[in-house]
């Protein structure tokens, strides 16, 4: 949450974020592609607890393999505090990975 | 031998690197405070594929619960190659996280 508001583009990613769950790696690929396909030149990809290793594989497969002008420009980790069924809270932990293109 | 090894502390993620696999978080994360309690100025946390979402927790523990002075340097992600059991051969995620004291 400590972005730096310097300039418009860097505060795109309200619109520009993926959120990866548990639909398979290539479902979140097709959807980054298509918003750098409408003109993003960011692509914020956002995963909690055990979908975080597919959100780096998602961040993986964009950079390698389809898009070569595409580079990680960010990597954040925080932690969200859930509360869980009876009401416990548990900490889960957060990544965010800021693709940017060009 | 007698070489003076000025800038073993930028250079000593080779011998401070935890390797985060299957076992609960909370072994990795007494591993890495050992290694800060040992005099270590930087510990990096590795992990590929499915373990990855657990080297954030690692971190993230760390730098929550236990030491306030210890800050995520830096995040870098990466793919593997792997040959499988009839050489096939696939893509593994990696993540490190370099967390540095002070």
């Amino acid at each position: 949450m400590a972005e730096k508001k310097k300039t418009e583009n860097t505060t795109k990613s309200d619109d520009n974020v993926i959120f990866v769950g548990k639909k398979p790696a290539m479902s979140y690929v097709l959807a980054v592609m298509t918003q750098f396909t409408a003109g993003a030149k960011e692509v914020q990809i956002k995963a909690r607890g055990k979908s975080i290793s597919r959100a780096v594989d998602v961040a993986e497969i964009v950079k390698n393999k389809f898009l070569g002008d595409v580079k990680v420009k960010n990597i954040e980790i925080g932690t969200e505090e859930r509360t869980v069924d009876g009401g416990n809270k548990v900490n889960v932990s957060t990544l965010s990975i800021l693709l940017a293109k060009g």
